[in-house]
């Protein structure tokens, strides 16, 4: 049992949701070491290696390192994967939109080894699991020359702007152009926006004009006649009378009764769980009340606006096959109930086909590159604490393809193994049919004396000297986290590898601590990495380290069986994950519960909304806790993504900005057009 | 003096601001008449022309003819315009943004004609002014041969998804793919909306931190220090402090009055006139209140949300000349001001640059073609009536240079020529130093004949039979509302040639009227046109007097000088433009006209918020009113976009959604992957 630091975020700004944020080492120019499964310190594996890429010491700054660079035009990224000029759309030079339809040509094509990288409990400063993303596949395609695709998240805009800055890796392991990679991309987060907005005001508006209208006004406005007095039902109609049980193309077979059931949606204001959305950092979003102006006649509603990557339409964008499938997970997300309790959907409001259309270019993923030419592959979005948070189906599944039987994909799950890594296995896998050959951990012994019992780790201020002096007694106690999540990992039956992310304050003490408590712990290998100073050359252990674990045969499994009651999914991985004693229901937790099931949406894995800084709900709760009772706040469902999202303790889904935001040292330099001050 | 009818918009679906849609009229096959400066009826000029598409009767929907043809990749477009390899960023096959680098190379190239086009007040229906500029450009480019660029704004997604459908024009006269023109585009939109909700966001967020710190902590929160206890200021500081006459530029020698009067905004919260915004329309975000989490403390705000076109941000794309123009023009919006009365930017929120950075791409505009593949550079905004609501300055300045000396540039103002080509003439070529050459006003039958007297035209229910019958008094009677766009439009010293846009119900009697009149209004020329069901094949006669036109001198000049005080600009406007009798200020506009004097704002040109639909601040008043008093509710200074902003009456910010919102019909067809009901 650990020692837990007692930990308490900074109340006058919110720490928001995702702080993934990559670690600044100093290069470590000593070469690194693996330690083989049997525990020995093996000669220095990296000497071989030299950096490809100009390395200096110190490290300059992220921006500054992927302004010296000059990326390739995308287009020879694209055709080095093996994509036809008629596989991808350019979006300036830098950036391309993938087609579905490389994934049909080489349906028949055997796909590549599959990694998941995932990360130990995070500090608020991030502990480099996208710098490791990327480190990792320099070493495997610039190094090992193994064909190798990156499959990340898109970020949010609000951290960026707010407290953490970009999120493109760092050092000499970044996906750049980052101010590309950070700021719009090709704008799937946008269309997600736009389309959840059009959900919500086609929400609010329906009950405005349903209450001033009787059932045959409403009717008429809705299958109005034409000039020739005849009507008609949009095709999205007809889904509606489908599911109603009428049977008739023709608005005037209609009974009266039937007319009242199809135009009178009735929406419960009290049962709507859609809420509105942006990509800014917005804290006095969260709570609001819309509807006071004269003219919407005093139909106020409470409600409030979440981060645009926390939309169930961003995990229908990650969760989605195709676009036939995203049209279908569109229509039937639901936003609420009718008075008589029936579940409503974006397809009882005519918007389904609306909302696909805005999101049609979304279903392709962007393909940019790394600092050495390794292709990234760029889809969906983050926060795996308050959403999925994981990369898209659709991009793996391009990405495995591509790189054909030899190659790697690497795609990365958010934040700690107990929540990004437990969703992916259990969501994603489920969803994709996919099975990872290998998950990487990634630790740093930074991460790993708070858990010890350090002191706190507070973005914005200096660290304390536990973490910059060597304290391997800290680090020793603090692999009780690593533990777990190593051990968590394997009951998937799928070999970890740990990736030591190394920083200049580590001492070979304490790394050699680290490696042990792994291997002990049951992974097949643990690397020291130092691709933030080094690029992929500091990663090329960790790279063999993989590909050694990937041949090793697997024997995928779920942790819950999904047609089990949502109680028990839920308990089971607060049991099995967490190491919770058990789960406390608060009555609308418990009220939920009961609906979803009635409406039969109990069929569908659970997607916890959890804390990132703790096993349990308590950001405090640093190490391995156990014993504690988890608190079910609230129950969503997000039909159309496909799960059922339990909210655990008090999760904030929209976060704040500090005082001084980072936004304070973004500008152009008008001299020379490019971006200053991101980082 | 006309009869005015009497016109009330349907309150449950309260009208968009934006309803320039094109009407549908079938293709009028005979050859086309055009009326010379005499009066006398020319032989129909056009029958050498044979349309180069393949035109059906009836016309096909829009989406139906714009799927039917295969557009050039767009490379082709920008090769033959003559733009450079390294001149443009492809964003897909069918739209590419372009460089002012290309504006840079050809500094010393002549420039084009410079054609303005504008319409009589327009009907809820529009009266194809979108559609007559493609038509007018397809007739230069593709029959009469003359390198030609038309320069539109980018629709709003509000409408498109609301009332109106999309903006690309109709029939064969068409920007196309009108699923890029009119959703996402490259993202210009989704960055403003980003832009202007992150500034929100920091106002908000500045006042809460301030109220829970002290001087000093506050102070060492902006300006934290670094590990050898270093503080320094980040640039956009650095214009605070020189803006506050502290010529500082290390913070530890900042005195402690300093220190309060740099870091402490002392932000008046009743005083803040920036609102979020959206690209959608949401009527229950007209009137909100923020703030109502508990972590907010009870600082609640009643704010609202705008459509995103009508944010200044949008204005200063339009009006910027360049990125450190744009930097510039941003940094100094003001949002309200401190409790001492002095004015706020977003500079002294230190948001400037980071704005500057989400909006940098937005600075180029994004080229398209036209059904007959003529290049298109759509860029900026629309509602000409809530907003500046022209295309782009920096657009206007390329087309002229690419299409060079014999060539034309097509540039759209907003709405009628009362507010568009008001401001166009006004803010617009004050900014730029360009001067029009020509301006082309749009006319229909069935507006005129409203203006007449004819009964209402309302959205969405069938024109009266006034409208599909002859009635040529009621035409004629119509003309006075013409007339006084054409009189209004000759005092800027620029040739009027009207554009008669022809619905298959206008008769040769009810046409003739309308040219007649045109004439002795004063127009060079007028000519009818059937650019909607023949494509730039009908209207190769407007083109003809169009470059007719151009070749007359013309003596431009402002309707009012800029140094003149506020109030004498608006009444400037109010009797030239209006007719109005006489000005009334409501108490909240002549607080902010002493105010924004006080600041020294009172030199920017104006920018009337007025209905579209009438000559006065009453859309029921059609044809030429006069002797009504126009009253000012309240007065807005966008000190960055560089105008002052009258509101006339109440004029609606926000549109809403009607009963059965456009989006009904938008899907996507799952075979073939295209959209469909976009019209």
């Amino acid at each position: 049992m650990c020692t837990f630091a007692s930990y308490s975020a900074s109340s006058s700004s919110s720490p928001p949701p995702h702080q993934e944020s990559s670690p600044r080492p100093s290069p470590f120019m000593s070469p690194t070491t693996t330690i083989g499964a049997k525990g020995r310190a093996e000669a220095p594996a990296q000497a071989q290696f030299q950096p490809l890429l100009p390395v200096q010491s110190p490290v300059p700054s992220d921006i500054a390192i992927a302004q010296s660079i000059t990326p390739q035009h995308i287009s020879k990224i694209a055709e080095q994967l093996g994509l036809k000029a008629d596989e991808y759309d350019l979006y300036g030079t830098t950036k391309a939109k993938v087609k579905l339809s490389t994934r049909d040509r080489l349906k028949d094509s055997p796909m590549g080894k599959y990694v998941v990288v995932a990360g130990i409990t995070p500090t608020p400063l991030g502990e480099g699991k996208s710098t490791t993303t990327m480190g990792l596949c320099q070493a495997l395609g610039a190094y090992l020359k193994r064909k190798v695709v990156a499959c990340v998240r898109q970020p949010s805009q609000g951290p960026t702007f707010g407290i953490k800055g970009g999120a493109a890796g760092g050092g000499y392991s970044q996906a750049f152009p980052m101010e590309d990679f950070n700021l719009h991309l090709t704008g799937d987060i946008h269309a997600i926006t736009a389309a959840n907005n059009l959900l919500a005001a086609a929400i609010d508006v329906r009950m405005f004009h349903e209450a001033a209208q009787k059932d045959e006004a409403l009717f008429n406005r809705l299958c109005p006649a034409d000039k020739e007095g005849k009507r008609k039902f949009a095709p999205v109609m007809l889904r509606r009378l489908e599911k109603l049980g009428i049977h008739k193309t023709d608005p005037s077979d209609l009974t009266p009764e039937e007319v009242r059931r199809f135009a009178r949606l009735d929406i419960d204001p009290t049962s709507v769980t859609w809420k509105r959305v942006l990509d800014i950092n917005d804290r006095f979003l969260r709570k609001i009340t819309t509807g006071q102006g004269p003219e919407e006649r005093g139909q106020t509603h409470e409600t409030g606006f979440d981060i645009a990557v926390a939309s169930e339409i961003m995990a229908v964008l990650a969760l989605s096959s195709d676009l036939a499938d995203m049209r279908a997970r569109l229509g039937r997300m639901v936003i609420g109930n009718n008075k008589a309790g029936e579940p409503l959907t974006a397809d009882d409001l005519g918007v389904g086909g609306a909302l696909t259309v805005l999101m049609k270019d979304t279903i392709e993923p962007t393909l940019m590159q790394t600092l050495e030419q390794t292709p990234v592959l760029v889809h969906a979005g983050p926060f795996a604490n308050i959403a999925h948070g994981n990369s898209s189906i659709v991009a793996d599944q391009i990405g495995l393809k591509l790189v054909g039987q030899d190659g790697v994909v690497v795609t990365e799950a958010g934040f700690g193994a107990d929540i990004g890594l437990e969703k992916f296995m259990n969501i994603k896998c489920r969803a994709s049919g996919l099975k990872p050959d290998c998950a990487v951990i990634v630790a740093t012994v930074r991460a790993l004396k708070m858990h010890g019992g350090g002191p706190p780790v507070v973005a914005g201020t200096p660290l304390h000297h536990d973490y910059t002096n060597e304290n391997v007694e800290l680090v020793k106690k603090g692999c009780c986290n690593l533990e777990r999540h190593i051990k968590n990992t394997t009951r998937y039956g799928v070999p970890v590898v740990v990736a030591i992310n190394q920083f200049a304050s580590d001492t070979q003490a304490e790394l050699e601590a680290v490696k042990q408590a792994a291997l002990e712990s049951g992974a097949a290998a643990a690397a020291v990495c130092n691709h933030h100073g080094l690029g992929g050359a500091g990663a090329t252990d960790l790279g063999q380290a993989v590909l050694e674990a990937c041949s090793k045969p697997s024997s995928f499994q779920f942790l819950y069986d999904v047609q089990l009651p949502i109680k028990a999914k839920i308990e089971t991985i607060a049991r099995e994950m967490y190491h919770a004693a058990g789960v406390e229901y608060l009555p609308e937790a418990e009220a939920q519960i009961e609906r979803y099931t009635r409406m039969g949406f109990d069929k569908l894995p659970i997607c916890m909304a959890k804390t990132q800084y703790s096993f349990s709900h308590d950001a405090a709760q640093k190490g391995a806790p156990s014993g504690f009772v988890l608190p079910i706040r609230d129950v969503r469902a997000s039909v159309g993504a496909g799960f059922v999202f339990p909210l655990v303790g008090s999760m904030m889904t929209m976060p704040g900005l500090p005082t001084r935001p980072a936004f304070y040292d973004i500008d152009v330099d008008l001299e020379t057009g490019k971006i200053t001050g991101l980082s």
